[in-house]
């Protein structure tokens, strides 16, 4: 074991914080998952900066809010030039390797602004949010903008699932007892078997990759993040045998949600109920449908783990390597009346997290589960202190969670943020909302969640009272709620008005403005005595102390 | 005369809107300037976003709040790929030429992370906030850290003045009785002539260079923005002959200010009046001293703007050329008991803003004046617009203001906004202020001006009740004071959440995701049924309407 560990650096995707053993779940048992919080902390209050795909993993790959790298919503390019935690890796000799799913849309107009090929090596990781790609997968084609084949459409079809597209007829859809092809894409198809055995499914591929990257980074000397990036358990909901029919009705913790929810006056929680996903989340048999199948995903997803540790230990890796796991955003499977994600619930923003830091240094904490108010963008910086980045404080707005892991004191929030930009969505059009306008932002301090909806009233949660989210205090008269409303609203007003964009104030240049200051600028000096007194030097045109 | 005319953008810098006669200055007579306005309109609210040169024309040349671009403070690098006006007419086939400062440093980090040669084509662009620079000169060398020489001190070795730095020892100092050599860095010289005749100082020089591009760019066809920017009246503060004798105290205007402000409570603003520049100004001894020689600076930039305009005219490139003449912010001259700039009232954060446009769809406009609420920003879009750019809502902030110089209607801002980033300055060390807390917002409605001072209480000024801005109601009990505060607050957070970063949503991305947004992202369809209402057309999972 070295002191500079590597990292492999786990994300799920859309997986729910309490669908883990660990984190509650009474029937859906993550043993190995379990096992990674038993020998680290556990988060029980991360929070991600967007509850959707994109921007949130564009804020986890940049360290940064979705305001500030400006990626806002899936398919949003993230501008030639933001930085990565790659970039800042790759300055102090590390790599960043991806191995899976990141969602990021390359700007290909800022690449020919600036005379960058796409298939140049900076062209490559500028296109990567600053990976180097061992295996890029997002799914979702055949007909994404973003991907239209992968690798593991030529791994299926090298494994002879002969299809024009592998990923869909094979790992996404299924097989009736008459033997027809029959989509995932259709809800009412969930329960069916994967048409794959579970040793070729996208999940078992995409671990067998990590243990390929493993081995391949093993014959080099640079330390290195892999971000081993699930695509599941995000829909299409279906899973091979036997996952597919290890849970029932009778696994499904009941929905959260209240009949007042769906009599609510803002227009904007109307309008989200009234979107296709919603309306049919909403529906009884559509969650026992489709439930069984996501957490079958996660068992799988689970096992799989298991299968990863295993032979990590069995290489002799685990001793090295700090490994994080955790998800971009969660679903809503019904609860508050709504489906996938859009929305800032707790099964909607809230992630799990956990990080087990092999250093002795952690020992102190192993097992342990820290409620402390953490963020997505955390992980960036985390990452970069264990591999020995310097701090870069005027582009990084995640916090180092070192002293949480190490026991020491050190890491403090109030406050966690999280945005969305929903110009595109059902909502939008619903309200004839202006795309530039079509955007809501949560500020949450533990107790008191407030979400300002541009162009309507807020919405306000108390957590403490009601810690199931469904009463709106967002325009509640009680002088307390007030109050409150006015702290929460002053908060963001503070955060907003932070210097969101300033990364070019290097230490360097820091250094140059603050001599400049210290010395004094040349102006306001009446005479050669003024100057001599206040600089302690006699005066000197010719060498002026500093012009600004 | 065409219809996509070339423009002449005039940038003054440090000069107030109160000093010139078509703004009402009672002894300084202007009347190039002032002609320049009978043929166009003379904006009366036009304002900077930012009271400091460096952020002030970052916004002007990108058309983007201060927030929006970083380049929060002189010499902090505006960052690679931060589009600017000259990158949109370069896309519509026009070019973006710079005569003179525009206070730019290079992102020398930001290029070499990108893999870009600061000596190519593109990189000399990118250096000089997308202009195409026919002569760089931003004074103030030889110690700059952005430049130490310039084409200016050629020209005056080129004349005779022998010197290691020419610009200072003629350009900025004076000659006593004795010939000695005075600095115009110490006030005290302020009243002494130019060591230089007129015809070679560098207004008279710019002047030159000016014409030298429009007699070069005329060989060629492609339209034009050329941006002349004048180095004065910002300090060292002297003039040549006669310019330097043509004023006294008699011509001075009162200063505005009260003893109540001296005694101000706010700390931020105590802090202010603390510094070197704002007590030398505060003292009438260096007001009139110095600002018969603001004023000479003044009165030859107008006689200069009169030979070049007499120059135009008979090149025949009036009818052709639209003219804008304004300024990078204020001067406070002692007002408020402050000097230099950096804060918000008026004579800081106003600028002279005068647009001639000689199409005929503005002749209905020649001579009057506009008090719409206006900023600097505005520039870069009324220019795309007149040269054939499309609009760039995502990047562009600023307002095309052609309905303002056609009179028609549809130009319509209810606050101006201006940012101060102070934490290199004598005020952040005087009050322990972190530097990334040190800034401050402006937000100003017309009537009521509201300044927030992060870690402060606001300023707030009634420009009604009291249009010297001598009573901060900031801390004001009164309820409509309250109210008011409460009023700007929620504008600023509206602002401050706002797009300022999505600056690749692109027209092809926005209409990608409206389309995958109006044919529906297939989740949440439970059978085909669903899915033949809600499309119109039957399932087909191999042609999927859209899955993002």
């Amino acid at each position: 074991m070295t002191n500079r560990p590597n990292v492999l650096w786990i994300m799920a995707d859309q997986l729910r914080f309490d669908y883990l053993s660990c984190y509650g779940h009474p029937h859906l048992h993550t043993p190995h998952i379990d096992a990674l919080a038993a020998r680290g902390v556990q988060f029980n209050n991360a929070y991600v900066q967007s509850p959707v795909c994109g921007p949130s993993r564009m804020s986890a790959y940049t360290g940064r809010y979705v305001r500030s790298h400006g990626s806002t919503w899936n398919g949003m390019p993230l501008r030639v030039g933001e930085p990565t935690l790659g970039d800042h890796l790759r300055d102090a000799g590390a790599r960043a390797v991806l191995v899976g799913k990141t969602h990021m849309t390359a700007d290909v107009e800022g690449m020919a602004w600036l005379g960058i090929d796409p298939a140049s090596e900076i062209g490559v990781r500028v296109s990567e949010c600053g990976f180097e790609p061992f295996d890029r997968d997002d799914g979702l084609h055949p007909d994404s903008a973003r991907q239209n084949w992968s690798n593991y459409d030529d791994y299926l079809l090298a494994h002879g699932y002969a299809s024009d597209n592998p990923w869909e007829d094979f790992a996404n859809s299924g097989l009736d007892e008459d033997g027809e092809l029959l989509s995932a894409w259709l809800l009412k198809n969930s329960r069916l078997a994967a048409n794959i055995p579970e040793e070729h499914s996208e999940t078992a591929y995409m671990t067998n990759r990590a243990m390929e990257f493993m081995t391949d980074a093993a014959k080099g000397d640079a330390p290195w993040v892999c971000h081993l990036s699930y695509i599941k358990p995000h829909w299409p909901y279906i899973v091979p045998a036997p996952y597919h029919d290890m849970y029932d009705e009778t696994h499904i913790i009941p929905p959260i949600r209240s009949l007042a929810e769906k009599e609510t006056p803002h227009p904007l929680m109307q309008a989200y109920l009234g979107a296709r996903v919603c309306k049919s989340f909403a529906r009884d048999h559509v969650r026992e449908h489709v439930i069984p199948a996501y957490m079958g995903l996660i068992k799988q997803l689970d096992d799989n783990l298991g299968r990863l540790f295993a032979w990590m230990d069995a290489q002799g890796l685990s001793d090295n390597t700090m490994i994080a796991f955790t998800s971009d955003h969660g679903d809503y499977m019904g609860d508050h009346w709504m489906g996938d994600k859009d929305f800032y619930h707790e099964m909607a923003v809230k992630v799990p997290l956990i990080i087990s830091d092999p250093r002795p240094a952690a020992d102190i904490t192993r097992g342990q589960a820290s409620d402390a108010l953490v963020e997505m963008i955390d992980l960036a910086p985390t990452f970069m202190k264990a591999l020995g980045c310097p701090d870069k404080p005027q582009v990084i707005e995640g916090r180092d969670l070192s002293p949480l892991l190490q026991g020491t004191v050190g890491f403090d929030r109030k406050y966690v943020i999280s945005e969305h930009d929903y110009h595109w969505s059902d909502m939008a059009r619903t309200l004839k909302q202006p795309q530039d306008q079509a955007h809501t932002t949560m500020i949450f301090d533990g107790r008191w969640k407030f979400i300002r909806c541009e162009g309507f009233d807020p919405v306000l949660f108390d957590l403490e009272t009601d810690p199931d989210e469904v009463i709106d205090l967002g325009t509640s008269p009680a002088d307390e709620h007030v109050a409150t409303r006015a702290r929460m609203e002053a908060a963001l007003l503070k955060w907003a008005t932070q210097h969101h964009t300033r990364i070019t104030a290097t230490p360097e240049v820091l250094a140059r403005q603050k001599k400049a200051a210290e010395t004094g600028i040349l102006i306001g000096f009446w005479d050669e005595s003024e100057y001599l007194e206040a600089v302690g030097k006699p005066f000197d045109a010719l060498t002026p102390i500093g012009r600004n």
